[in-house]
């Protein structure tokens, strides 16, 4: 049962949007600019891959399993490739410089400053820029927000994963500025 | 050095804010709601606390002395007070029911699944509504955000402590929405 008294039915963040719609609005655009705006060389799918990965590191149910489904959908992947990529993506068919940056996403999820100038470096080598580098950061960290927000209030989330990967293309199609928090 | 090429002189987040003003919009208006929004029982002083005592867990120089001088602003404490509390919170003068708010905030650091039940109670014992439990989940979770950002990306930052305490009042009269990043 989530710690405060949440609209029923609404699984994860979405119950804690209604709740709180004054910063809810503020946390859709992040995630529509970040996740969505089309001013930027990562893909959709790849950034969705970004928040998924971080998701499934600090273990947020509800999260990784949006964004998996999500970044599924963009990419053509099953949830049992999303899966692998989450548990080993350095052994995946990914591009070398998505694998760069999930390993500083993944730095970024135990600390910023665990991020060495050494994957730095790699991601540069891989032809990462630096709006690439600095988009994984703040992906990675945003998530790092999202998924304790979810988890931190006990949020309530279905349990069956079907239901992300059926849900995905309405919210690949919506993304989260119009989002009507009550449907 | 910081990680990608930013404007010299800008400390922290404000360097990051004029590189990407896209996200500088949103970032801005979640800390002007969280933090300043007088639609809260919750005071300033109370709410920049809890970010800098979560900065400090997170080892962010910059945040957690950016905040921790605003809340000695508004609190009318100083820094070595501030620092007392960041240390051992339980042992000050503090109200009980902000003492069961931090402790909650120190377990969102750690992470969403680490707020336990009997600290809701132990809050909700001491006085504390929904919404402050809420926005203590939501300020903690959003300063692990700033952190890993600000650090993710290895900013720079003033050490002289100083300077911090100088600024805290221009930031408390101006506030983060109307935050001029070039200034």
């Amino acid at each position: 049962m989530p710690h405060i008294p949440l609209t029923e039915g609404l699984p994860g963040i979405r119950g804690l949007m209604a709740y709180s719609p004054a910063t809810a609005r503020p946390l859709n655009e992040l995630a529509e600019i970040l996740l969505r705006y089309d001013d930027n060389t990562l893909t959709r799918g790849e950034r969705e891959l970004i928040g998924a990965y971080v998701s499934s590191l600090n273990d947020c149910f509800f999260c990784q399993n949006v964004h998996g489904a999500l970044a599924g959908y963009y990419l053509d992947l099953d949830m049992q490739a999303i899966d692998m990529i989450k548990q080993r993506y350095e052994t995946t068919t990914l591009s070398d410089k998505l694998k760069a940056l999930l390993s500083i996403a993944g730095s970024v999820q135990k600390g910023g400053k665990y991020v060495t100038a050494a994957q730095i470096e790699r991601a540069r080598a891989e032809g990462a820029t630096d709006k690439e580098i600095h988009d994984t950061v703040l992906i990675a960290a945003a998530f790092c927000m999202f998924n304790r927000y979810v988890d931190g209030l006990d949020t309530w989330a279905p349990r069956d994963r079907q239901l992300y990967i059926e849900r995905a293309p309405l919210r690949a199609a919506e993304g989260y500025i119009d989002f009507d928090l009550y449907k």
